[in-house]
């Protein structure tokens, strides 16, 4: 019997308790699922992988002597990753309805801001002449992603797949068919300076932390627009608002924040160039995440390794 | 000399006169080219190729006794395929500008009511949880587009290319990759109720006019979301009025109608689940337009056929 450990909220439970049963049952696994609250808990050394979700319980991992690995539910390991305690093997969760999910948030509202959706909606007053406006072609309109993991790879061939010009930036250089890509220093600049559209989907490290300050957002070129639906902290607020005040941007439609929820007196709801979405842009499939759950125990008790390891040493 | 008369405005004149000269050029044609305003207009007799707009001041073709082609600058032909004194070749426009335009505009309308956009800008009043609303995936949204040609299909392919499962209907049944193809009358039936997003591209015809009219909007399931960038009349306004009210539909959004402008007495311009684009969703584009001309002059000038020729019996 192989013991696993759902180390998240009870809400989440009843979402993941159904698919996660099933998904091990697919795989012939022998599996004893059990939350962290229930009556019969398993003790820490019992575990052979924990399920987690950063709000859990589970914060020192030191006891579970046994466990082979830990499986995050959500993309981003910034909450546990400098858990010095934990020592065993860590994945981050890649799953297919997160990744899709994420690639029709980023294309929608790329569309959204190159074919001045907003206008249209701004003007359905019976002015005929006062409403036009022709948009480029996508292939007139530069656009770069900061961050090719999974997440930013799959968005850039999806708008490089609608026509835009994409320039994918990364830490390390990549090569990835029909994107321009870019790494380093001076790649960034030159990253930013020809983005019409920039989308971040950087991991929040400490090298990205601040990243989008007043600097950086000064090399976008005139009337560029921001997504962020990768980590609040890449961008200064301030330096933000500043940039959109002045006019030198033209919008920025944020999905994460510094704090969420998101305060209600922040100056971000209330701005008439910023669009607020509630940390929605992309969210784990209990379905599909769980099937991939259920493959890395299959891959640990095969002796393989695990998919999605996270590289410690670089925090993602 | 290959005498041209360009017949429309003298707006599209000044878009036109520096390109098509260009485009002529280019494939080393000895292009005498004029419009039907200029002081020096050909005598009809002397035109070998019409480069029309329907509103220009040729209406009757009956003295063009040389005139190969007639090159339609649009893509839609219903001003001009009726009339009986036109006896000469007539060709649509198919511009790759005018079909990646409206690929973009349909493809960025279909996401935007996918990814319900409209909420979340109607939602900045910093309520976090009651903005909050996952869309399903694409994968789990049905599209329809009625309407297999050129600018269909292309249309059909993106939003296949987009994840959501795409069911196109045309007038003959055709087989095209990634879609599930339907024709007939049963066909529109079952297209229609399965569409979640309809996007129509049918051209303007007996048979398509008033199409959609109470029954039709009334065999698309609850909630359906209309896209009409095609043509005014294959909608009954009333009846999407009507089908908009009860709450059996969403949303409209019209880039075409019966009367162009669109009277700022209309209803739609008011309709809070109506958004208006003042025709703006494809735009032939100067271009990428003055080529596929030069092209087809010289097609017709080396006995070839020419590109996108109109079969006058079907309409189009």
């Amino acid at each position: 019997m192989i013991n696993v450990l759902f180390a998240a909220t009870e809400a989440r439970w009843s979402e993941y308790e159904a698919p996660l049963t099933a998904a091990f049952a697919d795989r012939d696994l022998a599996v004893d699922l059990r939350t962290d609250f229930a009556p019969d808990a398993f003790a820490p050394e019992e575990v052979d992988y924990i399920i987690y979700a950063p709000n859990s319980d589970v914060q020192d991992f030191t006891p579970y002597t046994r466990c082979k690995a830990v499986l995050n539910l959500w993309a981003g390991v910034e909450a546990i990753v400098g858990n010095q305690t934990l020592t065993q093997p860590l994945c981050r969760m890649v799953d297919h309805g997160l990744t899709r999910g994420m690639v029709e948030w980023v294309t929608g509202h790329a569309l959204r801001h190159h074919l001045h959706i907003d206008h249209f909606l701004a003007h359905q007053d019976g002015d005929w002449e006062g409403a036009k406006l022709i948009p480029p072609l996508a292939e007139e309109r530069p656009v770069t992603v900061l961050g090719l993991g999974e997440l930013g790879t799959a968005c850039a061939q999806s708008l490089a797949q609608m026509g835009f010009p994409v320039t994918g930036w990364s830490r390390t250089q990549k090569d990835i068919e029909g994107l321009t890509c870019l790494s380093g220093t001076d790649g960034l600049a030159k990253a930013l300076s020809n983005a019409q559209i920039l989308v971040l989907l950087l991991p929040l490290t400490e090298e990205t932390t601040d990243l989008l300050d007043a600097t950086r957002l000064g090399q976008l070129p005139e009337g560029a627009v921001i997504l962020n639906p990768g980590r609040g902290p890449l961008i200064v607020d301030d330096a933000l608002l500043a940039a959109l005040d002045s006019g030198h941007l033209r919008h920025a439609t944020l999905d994460v924040f510094r704090e969420e929820p998101l305060p209600a007196a922040h100056p971000f709801w209330s701005h008439p160039k910023v669009t607020v979405c509630p940390h929605i842009a992309s969210e784990t499939r209990p379905l599909t995440a769980s099937r991939i759950i259920a493959d890395n125990v299959a891959r640990g008790e095969a002796g393989q390794d695990f998919l999605f390891e996270v590289d410690r040493s670089q925090g993602y």
